[in-house]
């Protein structure tokens, strides 16, 4: 990598609003591109200057569109590939098949996998992104892996919004390791629901509570939430214990229509999350909060480009990347 | 291969009725399989029968829905080979990405490439298609590659229409060679027509036609129609020079409702095609006459599995395959 | 494969017990195989009849020689290979570096897909292999893997003891889910307590235990026991709450002596664990109870070699294959 | 690459002559090397200056010997690669196996693939090449190609012998997409001559002429020819219809000796090709006008050295390219 | 592979001869096939039977037209790759880049692993071949190898002659351990002579003989001959210390009319060698004794097809095998 | 590679001397790093500084505990690959495994090509190494070696020791030419002994001395000794012949404790090697002379990274190589 020369981020079709707020904290001109989707269907993509040998990041999260948008960044890397562009860096916010992770059933798919391969099939050296469904996907990959961490920036809005008497709560177990961390950070106590989830439904069954809740105020912890049920039906539960105020807090948010009419019916008062996916249904909500990460991408970016460590990033956040989020 | 073993016909979402035409033809059973997607977007396929050491064969074309389909095709095929089947062999009777075969402009990619290289990565040991964009692209992939060509299929339909004064016409120089081939089995007279595409605009105007046409019948050949524009221009200009009836025959038909529309308003008396695509819109069309290749693909398979040579079925099909097509 | 041919069953040099096993079971001879190592260090293997065109199965766990076990591995798959073996399945009960299966601190080596695709470059065409420390390493595989189950079994001897009042105990939140299945398997109810792991120390302390158990017996449920230490403490805390008899059960058990030592002092009564790692020091303890998960996996090879379903093992085993035990 | 460094060409056997037209424009030495053919017929490749972390371009088409030429082209790379060269580029302005470009015929090779995959396998970087027989096989290559077009530079030389009254002539229709690029650089109006292959048989008859050529002087156009015999057939064709003086314009020269002889005793005035492929017959000849786009070629490599775009040579070419053909 | 379907034997263009004998000794009908040498100089192969699911031997040395046998091999694999074999087996009883084995100077393409490279890449999935110039040449490889040696069947004719007093000469001491091997084999004492090689350069003078030969009879063995330079070197220097007759043998026999002249110059008696190499030099040759290893190649395959241990061949050759060649 | 950049130099675990001697050389810092061994036997590595974009050279031999070496060389590629390190380069002053360098039995691994296979796989862009068991090896890798010669630093040495009338003695023909190459250094006559080795008993027995030893004073060479065998039987063999002082001199030394301890008792005044592998029991010799070759890798790195040549210290090392051994 050239440390001198310009920095080229370009945008795939759903990743545009991302690289934009990217392009302006590294105060750099967003690349030139043209997507079209033609009447069958067919997606064709150009690159409209020139990348020879130049480093480029790809912006685009596999995310409510999924099969698209992995499609188009596989015709990205390989146009800016045959396009001789030096290295090809893919920022992928979120990734939805991360979800496709095991085969907990017989004759499935390991899908993060098959998109991980062809990933770096089609040619891309790096890839960045944040909160990945396991930690164990980074070892589908073959190329280094820039794995982000939303947590310092949520909490750091959380704290800003001095809710007393708060306790961190886990949906289940599996990720009470996570909640601890966010609680660790927040200094405040952790709680932990037990649900069960049967097949491939999406909702699930609360258990229990474990940890004390009565008469405080609730943060629910998780990394993502599709259709919201969980939350909500955690929620529910939470307010039978005797909770008060109740919020929550996702690194990714997938909602769609039904999801945010739900939640705004629902006890939880805020929804705090990123914008890691393109998601224009969360847009109106009052409910949501939507913090942006670009910032933390676009310094993770500036750091790999002037071959500086990543690492202190995932702790603690600098200033500048919270900026922005006035 | 196995050739006592049953032979294991599997589809994918867009390609159940295909394979039904398949199995009635093989006297075989469609293997259990399920494809779930979920609200946010991602697809999660079953197999739901053992398919140990045994030779698969996956159905599905890359049409109306090419992402959601490249995508499910390479889940598939990972399931299969992750559940031990012996070999994969993808039943795709339309691989609409094959149109990206080159860099016609700076900075494109290579789209057929891509897909060919990510399928034969998931696992694909073969693969059995249909007229694709140009015979160049079996070199995309590394497996081997069964390419069949409804040409004799489409010539016998033709035949039993018994329409006099016939004239095979090219739309264009590009695909004379191959109206040339329908010529020759049809044994009638070829006129070429001249058009120039603009850069991606997909309609194109007619410059003009070379070959005696006047007060004759025409049947106009192409491999596939997208909007139908190509056509219904070259038959408004073939009135125009005194032709009488007008007919149209392509491999792949992949009009949407508006390009059925315009079609139904259109001098063209009748189009014939095939059902590689699935495409729900030309069902109801009084105007398209859908000819089956699913007998055409089982044979093929049937070739395959007991290790006899697919070649002969090139120039000249056999009765059994025309005949459910009554 | 060719379901007629004889199995040819090779050992490693810590496989040989457990592959004598497998033969017991299968009725079927122990290929024959040399292996040497020399006083410089290197390690030199040679198969001693013909395999050409066979389907092989080598035994040999990555258990307590980690890099020598490893190592030979991939020189066993190197030589059935070029002896033209048609097949080479490796048979590993246990594969230590699964616990290196992410990126969990910067700049670290992600070992489990190391060793994952050494394997596979050597030219393994399937692996057998059990309780991984995490489910997702069967996607460090690119080649199909079979992941089998100890719990079934050690479910089935802990029901031959016919202990009352007993709770199943999961030592933290993470194996959670997994108690909650031996639970399932023993239709009894489940405990779990909580510990943190600082670091790399090996040890950790116990926080508290959700979940009611005085006055009752505990079963405490593990994936794996390094230094013993967890368990002994987990005991500790449990007998400080009042539990009467307490039990471990794990599917792998790593005790060195030392390890042996502090079990014998602790106030567990029983460990309860398989064979999966060539272990010379739980031999001789009369506190650990060693049953055999051999014809597991001879009958896992069965099923392969006759092209039968392996998943009906997952939950459930056949009389067989606990017949041995007795 | 560096973009300080100087540029480093090297030759092989054949490719000496082109490689030091390339030097003279980008005034630098051609790199040390040397071949020796034992009598065994073994080629034995050396480089005899170093090229550690060089950036090297390797000067060879693949022409009139082409499985020498394609096996030396290999032992260059690996040579190069393993004296630690930064990157290989491999100039090769004619490649004859891209007329090996399909499999037209059940049971054949797909050449162009098998050159291309070899060719990457050995460690080339990216490849520049002109006129390649398809567009398609850039798609057989991974690595980066750049493509470059001859067109430019006959048509400037064409333009300069200030013919009156020119028609551009395809040969046939499958060439007429290119012919009519000719007569859009030139402003001249175009006709397409018909002709049929059949089989192998490297000659074909002319079927007839569509456009208008009496008593016009007329410009063959084709991308190259091997034996003379459809230009001359075409030359002769075109006579019969009133054409007044003949000249062709091709973009590789294949003629051996009796090629040679049969363009002198023909109504072809004067053949215009480029020095693409090493070719000894032609340089004797009166008919043959040989142009140089070695500065082509150099332009495109300083182009790439100082990481500048390379398309803007496609459709235009600077005054430096055109002057060294005084 | 399918031990009951028939045997299918091709010959690449220079390997027809020794492919008769194969089928003649197997009892099979050599396949059909066809080549074409363009005018322009390319090679097209086309495989003229179907060969799908067929275990597919391909019979050629890379001999005295190194880079013509070489491409044209990787097109026939690619062919029966395509054409959907099941398998294909280079039969190469002469691999002649197998002398590039090494960097003995900077900057040199290690032109062996190239070539294996190369043929592995196209498809091979099995070489057979005879007497490398190296035993390491088989770690270049990664598919499997039968590396055969004619030894037996050389020392079996020796002993056939009769020859008193006869002593085993070893050229240098670089193939004194091969020599030993002769001598081992035909009980005869070994004499060392003591070249040295500068360069290049194809001959080198001899220094020494160390071991008794006067009034002895010498056997001359080394791998293969160029120019004959050094042996007839060698039996100068014999004669001038006394020797009575002089014989030489060799596997590969590479002379071109020049060294058969030489030769028949020389005081060698006889140069007694095999048909790995097609070689029209030595055909008319009196002194030259060409025994025939297709009995052995062809027994090999046999013994593959059978799924035998090919290994017993390696020491000790059936009589079958010895037969033909009365 | 970046030329200004500094140059990260790490250690494995038994690398660490050798690395540091390199850094003084260098005049640079030991990369930060960590190794655990748990007590299980698995081994963790860390990199604990930043190595973004660095170019890293590791340094480890795989010697006398090559399984472990060998694996955890493994994980630091992988690690340092992880941590986006521009480029690997394995400094392995010695391959113990290269002996694995072909199959001279049936059903054998070819463990050299195992082991760099997997080397490479884990991501190395280089190897540096030295006096390889045999230079085919270089062949075994794909990316560039860059391979050592002990032999001046060595002869340097003797000739530092004046000694009169000494004869270079090579144990057998096998290394006669390697003798004599050292023999050509120090102007020296050369004799050959002749030993056998009998399958893999690791000692053999002599044969014969071949030139003239009598009253001279003898310098055995080798690549390298295990037990030590060798080396004696061919010193007492020389004193029986009347040679006075027996000295030896190796490039690699792997005797241990009682391979020492023969030594001692032996006629062989002194044993000079280098420090290629990292042998605890030769330091307290007093008849081991241990020679550096750190500072002939140094300056080796300090080449690389200064895009320099490297092969002018194949014959002749510059003064500050050999500067440090005083």
């Amino acid at each position: 990598m050239n440390t001198e020369s310009e920095i080229k981020v370009f945008a795939g079709s759903t990743g545009k609003d991302f690289a934009e707020k990217i392009c302006i904290y590294l105060k750099s001109q967003l690349g030139k591109s043209r997507v079209i989707t033609f009447s069958e269907g067919n997606i064709y993509v150009k690159v409209e200057e020139t990348v020879r040998d130049k480093d480029v990041y790809l912006v685009q999260s596999i995310g409510l569109r999924p099969n698209d948008e992995f499609t188009e960044i596989l015709f990205w890397i390989d146009a800016f590939k045959r396009a001789s562009a030096n290295s090809v860096t893919v920022i992928m916010p979120y990734f939805s098949y991360a979800k496709g992770d095991k085969k907990d059933e017989p004759r499935v798919s390991i899908r993060g996998r098959v998109c991980t391969e062809c990933i770096e099939l089609a040619g891309a050296d790096r890839v960045v992104t944040m909160d990945l469904h396991s930690p164990q996907i980074q070892g589908f990959f073959k190329k280094p892996v820039d794995h982000l961490f939303a947590l310092p920036i949520l909490c750091e809005y959380i704290n800003s919004l001095k809710i007393d008497d708060l306790v961190v709560v886990s949906p289940d177990s599996g990720f009470a390791k996570e909640a601890r961390k966010f609680a660790r950070y927040l200094k405040l106590p952790v709680a932990i629901g037990d649900k069960e989830r049967e097949g491939h439904d999406e909702n699930a069954k609360i258990i229990e509570i474990v940890g004390n809740v009565k008469d405080k105020n609730a943060l629910i912890v998780d990394d993502f939430s599709i259709s919201g049920g969980t939350l909500i039906d955690l929620a529910n539960e939470l307010k039978k214990r005797g909770v008060n105020r109740i919020f929550a807090c996702l690194s990714h948010v997938l909602l769609n229509k039904d999801g945010v009419t739900k939640l705004e019916n629902s006890p939880i008062e805020k929804l705090i999350s990123t914008d890691s996916v393109y998601n224009p249904y969360v847009m109106d909500s009052k409910k949501v909060k939507v913090i942006s990460v670009a910032p933390l991408f676009a310094e993770t970016i500036s750091r790999i480009h002037k071959r500086e460590s990543v690492s202190p990033l995932f702790n603690k956040v600098p200033k500048e990347v919270l900026q922005i989020e006035e």
